[in-house]
């Protein structure tokens, strides 16, 4: 990321920029988080987000108190491969994004400098420097949600690869005749144990008869997201569980195989679909510590 | 590795130590090998292998017509998880080595300083240096032989990761139920490519009454090794393809998940194993570009 050093200014802006939602955060200048406030995304195109993360950057002023012109920097994590230099979002099929000048656009409309990263990467920083990561030189952040991206700090700095194109953790693969996943493989991590794979997991358990409470919670087949699956789950029906552990056997599986090539002082897993609690987690480093050589 | 600048020196001698063999070189001030030999490691404690890496060190030298007193420095890549400040081999299985202390045993037998390093992160530098990877900041290096590691090159300098334990490609996990491996695991990389594991599918194919072709061209079932079937699908036998194509895949898939995860600049595969030529490798290759993301 092009230089943000936070503690230069009084206040700075984070923002997340998800599939689902806007997450934007007001921090001072130690890090500390004075105010925050959450949006949906919506089904619109760049113009129309870029305006309605402006409307979160205001929000977030005004709810503290602190005017737009006394925000230092704006940082703003995004899905999928990008120019961290340019600003440049090249390709977000959660957003439908195909090369959008988010940098450009967003200084235009808040007016204050933007830094444009990868969400894995910030996720990463943000746990390095505030979170469960503090104190290590190589990290591993893994967020699992709509996708399953990765961070990854070496040596105490982001790692980005050949051309910024690191991290695609989710693309490895599990099991080479396994579900279809969107990049056009089959039995990579993120069509085992995203959001969506969660959701598919049982809409194909429901289509051959099974799945019932999963079904009846969600109101129709269609309707059924990783949400309804956890908390049916939690309400003690086997089959949500069996779909859980499933994708959680997974996780385990594939943070092991990053931890056994990379060998990170630490592995930290975060995003929305972890928020499904135990039922995911437990299964998740029950498979992990099986398949990790050192840990 | 501990500095070893090898145009401080007028000569300097490497040393691949190997489960089956000791490689040795003498190498001029430009990295050019002006002398090379390999005898095999022979089942033998670390007494006698270290007596047998002097041997080998005084012929290059003989070989070479230089003077051991003006050999420099001696470079050892050693296979397992090691510490590279000490030079103290933790744990070395295909050796069957627990903290043996090479550095020092070393320098005492050939009286110059010696440097030890993983097998891969060696084979990663030289590669770096002078072989397929020259230019290259980030390089991923693959071995592929009685076990598969790698060494993992960011920013130009060898990725060791906390407590030099990063490069256990071999341990990635691709079938989850697959067949035992040394680690204890199922259906590790190793278990399905490496030499042994490549001889164990087709020793086990012969108890079920196949793969007489390659029971006949080792004399027996026991007798069988990854040479033994790569020479035989040379000759056209279509079992031993099918078990290399396998292997291959293997391979193809494993290093596909490490290069979407790092996204190297370039990924270079080696070790005794590939040389079973072109019935590995292709499969392998078709199979990294079906599953990597910007290759």
């Amino acid at each position: 990321m092009p230089a943000l050093r936070q503690d230069k200014y009084k206040f700075v802006a984070g923002v997340d920029l998800g599939g689902t939602k806007i997450h934007t955060a007001l921090a001072d200048s130690r890090g500390g988080i004075v105010a925050e406030v959450r949006v949906p995304t919506g089904d619109h195109g760049p113009a129309r987000i870029v305006a309605a993360i402006g409307r979160t950057v205001n929000e977030v002023g005004r709810m503290a108190d602190v005017a737009v012109a006394d925000i230092g920097a704006l940082g703003i994590g995004a899905p999928g491969p990008l120019d961290i230099v340019r600003g440049v979002v090249h390709q977000s099929p959660n957003l439908g994004w195909y090369d959008v000048p988010l940098k450009e656009m967003l200084e235009q409309e808040v007016g204050i400098p933007v830094a444009v990263d990868n969400d894995g990467n910030v996720a990463a920083l943000g746990e390095l420097r505030h979170g469960a990561g503090r104190g290590n030189a190589h990290l591993l952040y893994v967020a699992v949600g709509t996708g399953i991206g990765c961070g990854l700090i070496f040596d105490g700095r982001v790692y980005r690869g050949a051309g910024y194109g690191a991290g695609e953790i989710g693309h490895m693969t599990l099991d080479p005749d396994g579900p279809r996943c969107a990049c056009g493989n089959r039995g990579c991590l993120e069509a085992l144990a995203s959001g969506p794979a969660i959701a598919r997991a049982a809409r194909e358990r429901a289509k051959k008869g099974g799945a019932r409470a999963i079904v009846a919670a969600a109101g129709s087949c269609e309707a059924v997201t990783a949400e309804t699956v956890a908390g049916v789950a939690r309400a003690g029906d086997a089959e949500a569980r069996a779909i859980l552990a499933a994708a959680g056997r997974g996780l385990g599986t594939g943070i092991a195989a990053a931890v056994n090539l990379l060998h990170p002082a630490m592995a930290v897993v975060g995003g929305g679909v972890m928020q499904a609690g135990p039922l995911l987690w437990e299964p998740m480093e029950q498979e992990f510590r099986r398949r990790t050589l050192n840990c």
